[in-house]
């Protein structure tokens, strides 16, 4: 019944049927989510989960490791991308320290989540034990559930680690059995050597891991701190009935691991765009997804939620603002 | 010299090179225009020009020509969909009667720019004569002169007029030499046998007029009183070196012909949107650019400028508020 609401809700707006394209699909999802043809945006809020993965001393990276501690820093004097613009569209941004291999002095606006400094060098042994990760999804899920009680309704979830995507593209290949070679992409800007060096690398990691099949194991195993806490991040936003904005790749792939738990969340997640990280699109086709934005962004830090977040506000505020035919006394097709 | 020192300013912010995409080409594009590594957005507008089309009593659209009044007084009561954009991110916006076939009353928000009730029925005479055509350059040339005294240095043009599709596409099948088929849509939602009308009636009105091929002519002849006015409008714009926000396939097909007259506009636009009209991705492609959003929009009304609006913004903003490396003591590639 809802559902039909809504659909006669966007179809009788003073334009051609259809002619708002994804705002009106995106204006349909989130009135379901939101249970109403009157839904509204509250608080949005962004979350950069930060920390450090043992995998990146071994050269899978372009940045040296120390960036991911930096770039917190810049996060918190307000001077990185996701902070220009989360500020220009009144985002409330929350930088947290999922594992960042780093000291922060205590007086910081820095939400210490630290399951332990950088996760485990999967060369030799798994990225977190099954305590680190379940304290890690514990985590993710805390900072969330305080967010919500300021009533925000739209969330939007960022990283920030140094080696990151090779976790993501190792998850992605195990998640949806593809050989490792199809999941891995530049990063942050390597050159062909380098990429040759990264595949050597994960295809080394997937061979001493085998018969890893449950989206836990595959977290545990070959994800990192960031990426278990923005599950349980993700997970608890669902729980809360929270729209979930996903940003690049290394969200995507930790909404896919959600996904694989519970099909459900898809039902509350917005893609907000497709980075330039070559195996994204092809994951968000896996989930069956089309993004709003195509920028050939490749930056993380949840800019591309930032970014898309003035259209999911155009989608709700067409359904709320926009005449209908009848109440603008304008003609329909003949 | 000022190239390169906004490639670098781009360059050295705390991202990976490249990282941003779009925007950093977006960024230097309009640096370019306003000749400074700190550019600014002030006062953005958008003009909508509406006018009817004599070729509209062919059956040539899927909606009756009184709804281009219809939509001027929606456009005035603030109900469509360009007015929740423009009022969602603090655009001012004019609507222009360019040539709407109705007797507007006088104590109404709209400028009068009419140059006669509609453009002529193509099928029988050109679209405009020569006079016409030259007042309808003029009265858009004398819109966007006054909008410029705000100080307004950014503006989007959008239109409405039951029946543009099919000029537009008689204007880029002429402009380009292309086969009428190939630049033919379904407009506002044609259906199989609407649309091969269309292409039947536009072949015929091409026969009509063998050896038109200066631009003014093809205007002149193919073209609305509306899309002339926009044509006039831009390059003012041009002249008075403001951003140029182009919208769908009508304003690209309006830019397309002042750009014939002189390629230096290109400089100056930004394009907003690819919409779902079959022939604009195509028209884009001809004019060697990319555009910002691809969110199967065909509405027109300037609707994809106000969305696109924001991420121009955004640009701007990551230029002048974005720490560099030095600042931020983040460490760069190695």
């Amino acid at each position: 019944m809802l559902a039909e609401q809504l659909q006669q809700t966007i179809d009788f707006k003073t334009k051609p049927l259809g002619a708002l394209g994804h705002l009106e699909y995106l204006a349909h999802k989130i009135g379901m989510v939101q249970k109403t043809v009157s839904p509204e945006l509250l608080n949005p809020h962004m979350v950069v989960f930060a920390a450090d993965h043992g995998i990146a001393t071994a050269g899978v990276s372009a940045y040296p490791q120390e960036v991911t501690y930096q770039m917190v820093m810049n996060f918190l004097g307000g001077g990185a991308a996701i902070n220009v613009f989360c500020r220009q569209h009144h985002i409330a941004i929350k930088i947290v320290d999922a594992g960042v291999n780093f000291d922060f002095p205590e007086d910081l606006e820095l939400i210490n989540k630290k399951v332990r400094k950088s996760s485990r060098n999967i060369l030799e042994e798994p990225a977190m034990t099954v305590e680190e990760y379940q304290q890690a999804l514990e985590n993710g899920r805390s900072v969330v559930a305080e967010i919500a009680e300021t009533g925000c309704n739209i969330i939007g979830f960022g990283e920030m680690g140094i080696g990151n995507t090779s976790a993501s593209s190792l998850m992605m290949s195990q998640l949806f059995d593809l050989p490792i070679v199809s999941c891995i992409g530049r990063g942050t800007g390597l050159n062909d050597d380098q990429l040759q060096n990264k595949i050597n690398i994960l295809s080394a990691a997937i061979e001493k891991y085998p018969g890893i099949s449950t989206p836990d194991d595959i977290v545990q195993t070959f994800g990192g701190l960031e990426i278990a806490q923005m599950i349980g991040a993700m997970e608890e936003a669902f729980r809360q009935n929270m729209l979930i904005m996903v940003d690049g790749f290394i969200a995507t792939v930790a909404v896919a691991t959600a996904w694989k738990k519970n099909p459900e969340i898809i039902n509350h997640c917005i893609f907000c765009h497709v980075s330039d990280e070559k195996a994204h699109l092809q994951l968000i086709g896996l989930l069956g997804q089309k993004a709003l934005l195509n920028l050939n962004l490749r930056l993380g830090e949840g800019t591309g939620c930032a970014l898309a977040y003035p259209l999911i506000q155009s989608a709700v505020n067409f359904l709320n603002e926009m005449s209908s035919f009848e109440d603008a006394h304008v003609s329909n097709k003949e």
